[in-house]
């Protein structure tokens, strides 16, 4: 073992001659079957799941298909997302509360805990792993931080008008160590330059204005092109090309959204559980009882496919070849699975009651599900549909493999 | 510390703990200036560079940008290749000389060495990380090897006519424990189905035949939908729809290939090195100066863009933003990168003299690049490219980040 990071060399090099005896001579047991030592478990098929009445995170391992153990003291984790270190030995985990903790998933330890505004939802790890940002409601605004200290490098007040601070939605990064996020109050989406931070240079701000009434949600397009924020205040979507030599904001999808929807909505979706399959994107229908096909080329409408509720989450498989689908009240003990060939439902499926989340292992063959009701996690075969394993957790929500570590837009 | 693979559990709850104290004691100095301790760290940022002529791997980090030291006794390393485990702790490394080995990334310990035929070209990892397969020329078919023990569960001879036995190349996973791989003596397409194995039932063979003369190498593209076989006996390329309701081979490019080049071609280019990009491929063209461009709906060449030498591996950064190439002899001290939106040349690189192979950190802000004759690695930034670090290895050939462990089609 040689160490890779964060230790004193001096310190670990004595030492791993002795954990490797140690390990050697504690486990030469028969029932070691290994052809050699393996005693160091890599982190590539970890992951944690969120425990939100009880503030605490399980760990788990996708291979073996099993609940490992509990990191508790997170605080308020309603609604709470976490990202990954490059290594994928460490999370860092935004809660309702404000709070933005480092957790050590080897270890299963809480590291660190900084309570960095008043009321938080979200955050995001900038490209190179060394910026953290949460985006914060209260006081409205984003921070970023030191991903190894966690000390605090940058605070960007979201403020649009002299005194007038908005709540921050939508937060994603960008290459070179940049983040871009909306403004909820402000109608304006930013975008925040890191990059001179480590010579001491304050972070630079670009802003679009007027982009739309109320910017709720946004993603990021799996290439980290497209950045498109969802409105509350009216129909349509606002989408930045990064890429064009001047980006500008665009309305695209006209009929989506708020405004004119007949249907009451229980459960705004979320914008970042839009599907991106080949050259089509799969997005909740806001209100309806539908998903929507939409030609990420032209940006225009090409489908529609009735589904069984109101869709939440709308999840392409990693190789784009199926969509799943959950669905907010009073649906969401159901999920259903589109073949994105023919756009048919070729399975209806009940995991439990209040279906919250879902995540593929990278590879596609599985997915794990959270039922938050039935305080269940289930791992189900994507070809199959076979239920491989099912797990008690304590009303779990968002799943998060770090897997997450190697991708953009998150 | 909680095992998560391979080691009796009691063995390790109960070391846990002395672990941790061991740990926390030894390393409590004033240079440890980390809000806790943090021991284990990730396998997500590591890689492993292959030293062809000495035998040997070197261990390196993303994160740090450094080697981290070698692992030896690997054997003839020439065009050899390796895939990651699920956890990305263990790689499988397949020599040239039919040498199967497994290592261990975080001891830098060469576990095991299974000598499985005369001479091999590569090999692949099932989607659920359980089987490792090796192509063979010698005798010609695929080895099929239990990912833990290296224990051999199946021998598929390329068995093509009473007595003779094909070389195979190509070979790439499919979902579902299934194996694809080209045939080059009998010009057929075999896919190898071992979902069986664990329960005792052999694996069953699905053959395509007169796909095309002596397909030398294949493809798979990043969605697992299309297998494409470069033909060396005539021109064009065989591809199948492997969604297809009956998958059945068709013929693409027919102007792509060797028979009808007026330049003599120094070195074949590697299939694999060809970059999907939205919905563009780039690929080299054959004994020209040229990468061609394909519109992956239609199959159609769509532009050529002129390079600075016969292109060899033509790659897109994550993000399909920017494509890189690099050439044959005597062009191989240069790297060009190549703008797809604008389909023209932004940068032309000189990292070292015979450039062989080149690697994208997973979110694309960086690329190692190995150049064989320098005796050194170039890590580069893809923005500015400004060269990040300089680090020396032996001969350097291929470099193969953990990251792919997460990715399929290899």
């Amino acid at each position: 073992m040689k160490p890779v990071k964060h230790l004193p060399t001096r310190c670990l090099a004595g030492l791993s001659g002795l954990l490797l005896s140690l390990l050697l001579s504690a486990c030469a047991s028969p029932a070691a079957t290994e052809p050699g030592p393996q005693h160091i478990v890599g982190t590539g098929d970890l992951g944690l799941v969120v425990e939100r009445a009880s503030g605490s995170l399980q760990l788990l391992n996708t291979s073996r298909r099993e609940l490992l153990g509990r990191i508790e003291g997170l605080g308020d984790l309603s609604h709470a997302s976490l990202v990954y270190s490059r290594d994928g030995a460490h999370a860092y985990v935004f809660g309702r509360d404000g709070a933005l903790s480092k957790v050590h998933l080897p270890s299963r330890r809480l590291l660190a805990r900084v309570q960095q505004s008043g009321n938080s939802i979200g955050g995001a790890i900038s490209q190179d792993g060394r910026l953290v940002a949460a985006q914060n409601y209260q006081p409205g605004g984003i921070k970023v931080f030191d991903s190894v200290t966690l000390a605090e490098v940058a605070d960007i007040p979201a403020e649009y008008a002299p005194g007038q601070r908005s709540r921050v939605v939508g937060l994603a990064e960008l290459p070179g160590q940049r983040f871009i996020f909306s403004l909820f109050d402000a109608g304006e989406i930013w975008i925040a330059d890191l990059s001179g931070i480590a010579a001491g240079r304050p972070p630079q701000l670009q802003k679009f204005k007027d982009v739309g009434r109320q910017p709720y949600d946004a993603l990021i397009t799996p290439d980290g092109r497209h950045y498109i924020a969802g409105l509350f205040g009216e129909d349509g979507l606002a989408k930045i090309d990064l890429w064009a030599a001047e980006p500008r904001v665009e309305r695209i999808l006209a009929g989506y959204g708020r405004g004119q929807q007949a249907l009451p909505v229980f459960k705004m979706p979320h914008l970042r559980g839009w599907a991106v399959a080949g050259r089509h994107a799969y997005l909740p229908a806001i209100g309806r009882h539908e998903v929507m096909v939409v030609d990420t080329e032209s940006w225009q409408e090409v489908g529609r496919i009735a589904v069984a509720g109101q869709p939440v989450f709308v999840m392409a498989r990693p190789d784009g070849r199926q969509v799943w689908v959950n669905f907010a009240l009073p649906d969401y003990d159901r999920v259903q699975v589109i073949d994105t060939q023919s756009r048919q439902i070729i399975q209806t499926l009940k995991p439990g009651r209040a279906v919250l989340h879902m995540e593929f292992t990278p590879r596609g063959e599985s997915v794990w599900i959270s039922a938050r009701d039935d305080n269940q996690i289930s791992v189900i075969d994507t070809a199959s549909f076979v239920v491989q394993a099912r797990l008690a957790a304590a009303s779990p929500s968002g799943i998060f493999f770090t897997s997450r570590a190697q991708r953009s837009g998150f």
